[in-house]
């Protein structure tokens, strides 16, 4: 069939999905599938495994899902288990609430399309808790299939216009690349500002000024997104830095989009997570009535990882009453979150309390802190390598500092100089990273994304691998 | 906060999701919501429930899980459950084989982006099964959160250009409102082509042909939507006009997007369910080679009814390689369908054998086929309801005579004629149905679409208060 017959062709297509963009899942993880498939069959490389530091996939790295959460779904899923003696009680309890709040009492019905009415009371009452006592209307939460789906939803509202009124979003630069895919996808105006590298990633309000000022010239600026704890950079806002935010999106007419997924990922000492619903309404009536704001949040990540669930929800303040009605309708057209995502949802708001069976042995803990701790040190030794602390989340964004000759050789192929590093550290070493021109940078310099998921003993092995090649390409190319 | 200092209003917002309507979760919904809260509170209502006959959603009717399924799903999301002596042992194969697949063995760990490579294999090889052995390539295969998700993507594809080389795509009249709202979403142009109501809503290639050609004076047709078994209509399509609908897409260049949900729910004798890839590759080269085709599947329907879990599929053929490619990247930047929904889309590709222990109690039976019968009976006894033999799929459309003095009240009201009977029928007797309205219908004609899953005993006093409410409607208005 050639391709000139066909009626859906790259000439053809929708010319905005064509724009779209993916590093974490692009071209070099489909090498390293390749290279496993290679591996499995026979062929001889320098190392034996291929290592995925490229996506925070908690389970993938071998992290074992949390006991309590999954005797809780095992139990929805197979309500006869409600009758066996092995689970403990408080698991039994958190399931048969869940299922009384399903239709015909099962995970297979479809929920209401905002979610679970019962769920999203519960987790009305951890936001507040969260935010020492701030309320939180339960009306205002909306389930999602992950926060992805949610944070698409959210941009798919607040796109209008053509031309000099077609509406422009700001996103950090570096940025997680479903920001940036997804207003390609709308045909929305992404206005970049950058983080200050020297600062330690820190978000520096004149940025903000001078992207927004530039950006006036062609677009209409309309909302403002934030990853807080970040990714691919590892930061964590300070108070003071948030309420600048806020201060600047209020004075210029900006929605806020804070996307909190890593709220429970916060390592280094002195940092705390402070969320942008909190601050904003201990800044007082003028902000806390004015501001409109929506805020992630995820299955995904924290101490539980849970990603294959796809649970996730956002919260909505002082959003319009009628655009609320629109949103409601929107995501009514793909009928519901996933259920299991939702249950999941519920008991990582509804943990075990400490008067409960099951207090004693769920276990929050985390080797992530230590892990941020060993990354930064190592990677910092080697020369040409320099990196921020890791502060949250789970990766490391390591600049570095690439010979003119590799430079060359990279453009000869075609390729971003860091996606011709990372490729041959690919083939060298079967570690997979992502580069740093699939989240962005500023021009001339050059990073890759790596996460520190990998259990201790492995990430040491990484490290120490990724230490030894960079001096050899150093060598090799200088 | 008064509207004009938001950001985000009716004024600003996207206008393409304002133009989005969907009926199934619309007003009557949220009214019957409201109903039940009044119930509750003790308010005296004609009725002391309210009955959802307004979606297809099988659990919430009631419909007990397939415990197989549903054994296998407790095994996954909590493995230690394969050392219980109390699951059967294909049970735990099958959990085990799912794990293995599975990154770090976990539900929790995202796939790939199109889906667990070996539970697309299963699926390839269920489909070559169904079509009595055509081959299918695991790789055309794109797993989904519901069919939902999928259908709604290959829209995405298929949209493109401006005025007069904008989109088109042909959807039948009655439709299920999904494609509607997404195609108004997309911006893309609706082309509808009227099913037959007299012909027991078949599909009518002369009236195919009268919409394109009306339709190429304004946009550019290139897509041509089938539901079969169909939703609301409920009709099975003959193989013949099968034919006759690839016939027409290869000679007007058209992408076929089957959606072919339902194709375990045909009931009415002499009906068959023919799969558009079956028919397409029977009909030789000239087709099979040429036309292309996207087809949908999910777990929501059939004899599982598992809508919660949001699982689905759709396999693509003769898909363009690099349009494939774009297609990949694009379902990347979601990251994955849900794992639990994949995991149970490959036990309903994958039901006990014969040799194995759970295949004596694996039950598949429906009732459906009998209550479609009664469905059909009943109704068509009231006069003024007239309604097509349900033939598959899990709903009926009857049409009802409105007196003009109804017409004339529902003017008043500024509701369409067909709203206000259902709202009136909601009010009076606490059952809920969707107008005909929301799926579209010929002007001057008005029908409702109702379920047939109500457990048939309770099925019965719907339709019993359904035709008592519909003569005392029309005694009221004429
Ligand atoms: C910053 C950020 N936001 C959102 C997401 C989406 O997560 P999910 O859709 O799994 O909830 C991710 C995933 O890595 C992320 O890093
Ligand atoms: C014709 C048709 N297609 C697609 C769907 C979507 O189903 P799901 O997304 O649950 O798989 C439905 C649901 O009712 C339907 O009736």
């Amino acid at each position: 069939l050639s391709g000139e017959n066909r009626v859906l062709t790259m000439d053809t297509m929708n010319p905005n999905v064509k724009r779209v963009e993916y590093a974490v899942r692009g071209p070099i993880v489909q090498r390293a599938v390749q290279i496993e498939r290679e591996l499995k069959m026979g062929i001889k490389k320098p190392f034996t495994e291929v290592i995925r530091a490229n996506i925070g996939d908690c389970h993938a790295m071998g992290q074992k899902p949390i006991t309590f959460f999954r005797q809780v779904l095992a139990l929805c899923s197979y309500p006869d288990l409600l009758e066996d003696g092995k689970f403990p009680e408080d698991a039994k309890s958190r399931a048969r609430r869940i299922l009384q709040a399903c239709g015909g009492g099962s995970l297979g019905a479809y929920s209401t399309s905002q979610g679970i009415e019962m769920i999203r009371q519960d987790i009305a009452r951890y936001i507040e808790r969260r935010d020492g006592g701030i309320t939180c209307d339960p009306d205002n939460i909306y389930l999602s299939t992950g926060a992805s789906d949610a944070i698409v939803t959210m941009l798919k509202l607040l796109v209008s216009g053509e031309g000099m009124s077609r509406t422009g979003v700001m996103i950090s630069i570096p940025q997680y690349p479903l920001y940036s895919a997804t207003l390609a996808e709308l045909g929305a105006v992404q206005i970049s500002y950058y983080l200050d590298e020297d600062n330690c990633w820190s978000l520096d309000i004149s940025e903000l000024r001078r992207a927004l000022q530039e950006a006036k010239k062609h677009c209409s600026p309309r909302a403002l997104c934030i990853i807080n704890p970040g990714n691919p950079t590892g930061q964590v806002q300070s108070r003071q830095c948030i309420e600048g935010v806020i201060r600047f999106a209020a004075a210029e007419k900006l929605f806020l989009m804070a996307d909190e997924v890593y709220q429970d990922n916060v390592y280094a000492d002195g940092c705390k997570f402070h969320s942008f619903k909190k601050v904003l309404f201990e800044m007082g009536l003028e902000y806390s009535e004015k501001v409109e704001l929506a805020s992630f949040h995820s299955t995904s990540k924290c101490y539980m990882g849970e990603c294959g669930f796809r649970g996730g929800y956002m919260e909505v303040v002082n959003l319009d009453p009628e655009v609320k009605v629109q949103l409601t309708k929107l995501v009514s057209v793909r009928l519901c979150p996933p259920v299991p995502g939702q249950a999941l949802l519920d008991v990582v708001v509804n943990p075990p309390q400490p008067d409960e069976p099951s207090y004693d042995t769920f276990i929050k803990v985390s080797t992530l802190a230590e892990k941020a701790n060993m990354t930064q040190e190592i990677l910092n030794q080697v020369p040409g390598i320099k990196c921020n602390p890791v502060q949250g989340a789970m990766y490391t964004f390591p600049r570095i500092h690439l010979p003119p000759k590799a430079i060359l050789e990279a453009k000869e192929k075609e390729q971003t100089p860091d996606m011709f590093y990372c490729m041959k550290l690919l083939e060298e070493t079967g570690i997979c990273l992502v580069p740093g021109s699939g989240f962005g940078q500023r021009d001339g310099t050059y990073h890759f994304r790596m996460t520190i998921l990998p259990p201790k003993e492995k990430l040491k092995i990484v490290l120490a691998k990724i230490k030894e090649f960079h001096q050899h390409f150093m060598a090799q190319y200088s």
